[in-house]
C-alpha cells in the first residue's frame, strides 16, 4: 500500500493538459477541481450538453474520447458501465479507443468502478503501446466529488500511481494505491460489498422494529451511535425514514457493482452468501421498477415504509 | 419515546435500597456504580466468588435471588438466557420468584438482553401483584457497563420508567424509554439484526479484498471513513485482522439474540432474508466451535483469517 499524504498541500503539478471523458455528475465536478488547479482541460461526454459548463469555464470540446486523448498529456475517464471503459479505451462504435489514440508515454487514470479483469487488460494494452493505465475508482459520491473529498483507490504501476498523485489529491482527501493493475478495482468492489450488506443490516433492523410495534425512527436514533452504527444507518436511514428515496447512489449502480463483485468472487474461488443475499434484495428492488431511486429504495422491500 | 436527557447530571437518587441479581462481567460493573451512587445494596449470583468483590465493597451477599427482592426497592437483574430471566422473576427450582418475592411496590428492571413477549408476561405478572416490572436491555458490552456509558433500552410503565431513571442514569449514558412492556426488548433486537448482519458485511468485504491477492488491512483502512464505514469495520475488524477474536461479545450471545430476533419476526410476519443468512453463518461458526470467541470469529468462516 502507498498513500499519498493528504495532511499536506497536493504536490504541484507536472502534467498540466489533462483530458477529461466522462463529465456526468460526477466527472463535471472533477473536471471542475482540474480546471481550478490550472490545467489545460480537453473534454467528451456521450451527452454533449453535460459538458458546456466546463467548455463555458474554458475547457476544449472534442467530438470523440480519441479527440480528447490525441490532445492531451493524462487522460482521465469517468464512466457508467464496463462496456463503456472497454469501448473508450479499447474501440468499438466506430473509434480505436483512448490507448491507441494517446499520445506516446500518456498517462491514463479510468475513475469508473468497473472490474478488475479489464483494468488488468487495458493496463496490458497500453504497456504494450508504450503508455500507461491505472484504475483508479472512487468512493464519496457526488458530494465528494464536489468537495474534492473522495477516496481514491488505486491499481496499476507505481511509477504511474506517482505520476497521478498530484492530479488525484486535486479530486480526493485520500489517495491510495493497494497494488497493481486491477487492484484499485477490488478494493472499491471491496467497499461495494460491504456497502450492499450493510444495507441490508440496516433495512432488517428497523423493519424489524417497525413490525414489532416501535417507532423506527426512535429506534435509529438509539442503536446508531452504538455497536450497530454505521455510515448508512446515520445517513441514509433517516431519508428512508422521510420517505425521501431519491438518489445519492442509484440503485442500478449499485446492482452493477455487486455483479462484479459476484463474479469476481467466483473467479477467485470464494462464497459470499451475505452478498448474495443482498443481491437477491437489489434485483427484487429492480423488479419493483425502483432501479433509478437511492440506494436506500432497499428498505421499500420491508413491510411499512 | 421518552429521554433522559444526558448532558444534565443524573437526577439524585429516591430509591437507595437496590438489589442486582447477575453481578457476572457486566452485572458487577453496574452493580459498583449503584454503589459508588450511594446506594444500599442487595446481591445474589449463581456462581458467589464472582459478587466478591462487591461484597467487600459493603454490598449484603443473599443466597436466592428472591432474598434481594424481599431486602430491596428496586430490583436490578442482568442474567444469561430468556430462560434464566423466566426462572428468577416468575419462580422454578425451588423459588418462588422474584414477582412474588418483592415488597409490594417494588421496581423489577430486567437488564438481560431477552424476548419482548417473556418481558410483557413478567409486566403483567407484577402489575397483577402491585409491582412494577421494566425491560431495560443494555448496548455497549462490557466497556460500556465498566465506563458508565452504557445504552439503555426501556420498555414498560411510563411512570415505573421515571421512577427508574435515576438508577439508570449511573449506568448509562442514554436511557430511552420506547413503549410499552417488551419495547425495550425489542428495540435490542433491532440493534442485534444490525449487529449480525452488519458483521457479514465487513467479512464478506475484507474476505472478496484478501481473496482478490489485496492486503485486507490496507483495504479495512482506505474504506473505514467512507458509505462502507460501520463501528464494526473499526473496531473489530483490525482485532480479527490481527488475529484476535477473543470476546468482546461472545458468538452465543449473539446467537442467542439472533434466535429471538427470527421468532419475533416470524410473530410479527416479517421477512428477514439477511438475518436468515447472517443466523445459518452464526450457526456455521458454533459448529466449528467456536461459540466462546468473540463475534469477530464470523471471519474465520472465509479463507485465510
Amino acid at each position: 500500500m502507498t498513500t499519498a499524504p493528504s495532511d499536506l498541500p497536493p504536490p504541484l503539478l507536472v502534467d498540466r493538459i489533462v483530458g477529461f471523458v466522462g463529465t456526468g455528475i460526477m466527472g463535471a465536478s472533477m473536471a471542475g477541481h482540474l480546471l481550478d488547479a490550472g490545467c489545460v482541460l480537453n473534454v467528451h461526454n456521450r451527452t454533449r450538453s453535460k459538458a458546456e459548463g466546463l467548455v463555458a469555464r474554458g475547457a476544449t470540446w472534442h467530438d470523440s474520447p480519441e479527440g480528447v486523448a490525441a490532445s492531451s498529456d493524462v487522460v482521465i475517464t469517468m464512466l457508467g458501465y464496463p462496456v463503456d471503459v472497454e469501448r473508450v479505451y479499447l474501440g468499438g462504435e466506430g473509434g480505436d479507443g483512448i490507448v491507441a489514440a494517446s499520445r506516446p508515454g500518456a498517462l491514463l487514470i479510468d475513475m469508473t468502478t468497473s472490474s478488475p479483469s479489464l483494468a488488468a487488460r487495458i493496463a496490458s494494452a497500453a504497456t504494450a503501446g508504450g503508455r500507461t493505465a491505472l484504475d483508479a475508482p472512487v468512493s464519496g459520491g457526488d458530494v465528494g466529488a464536489r468537495s474534492a473529498t473522495l477516496v481514491v483507490m488505486c491499481g496499476g504501476d507505481e511509477a504511474g500511481f506517482t505520476r497521478a498523485v498530484p492530479l488525484l489529491r486535486r479530486l480526493g482527501r485520500s489517495v491510495t494505491r493497494l497494488g497493481a493493475a486491477g487492484a484499485g478495482q477490488r478494493c472499491k468492489l471491496a467497499n461495494q460489498v460491504a456497502v450492499a450488506v450493510g444495507m441490508v443490516a440496516w433495512c432488517e433492523a428497523l423493519s424489524h422494529a417497525r413490525a414489532g410495534g416501535l417507532d423506527p425512527a426512535a429506534v435509529q436514533q438509539v442503536i446508531a451511535g452504538g455497536a450497530a452504527g454505521s455510515w448508512a444507518l446515520t445517513t441514509l436511514a433517516p431519508r428512508a425514514l422521510a420517505g425521501d428515496f431519491a438518489p445519492g447512489f442509484l440503485v442500478k449502480h449499485l446492482v452493477k457493482d455487486i455483479a462484479i463483485a459476484l463474479e469476481t468472487a467466483r473467479e477467485t474461488g470464494i462464497d459470499l452468501p451475505g452478498l448474495e443475499t443482498a443481491a437477491r434484495l437489489y434485483e427484487a428492488v429492480v423488479t419493483r421498477g425502483w432501479q433509478d431511486e437511492g440506494t436506500q429504495a432497499l428498505a421499500r422491500l420491508y413491510p411499512g415504509w
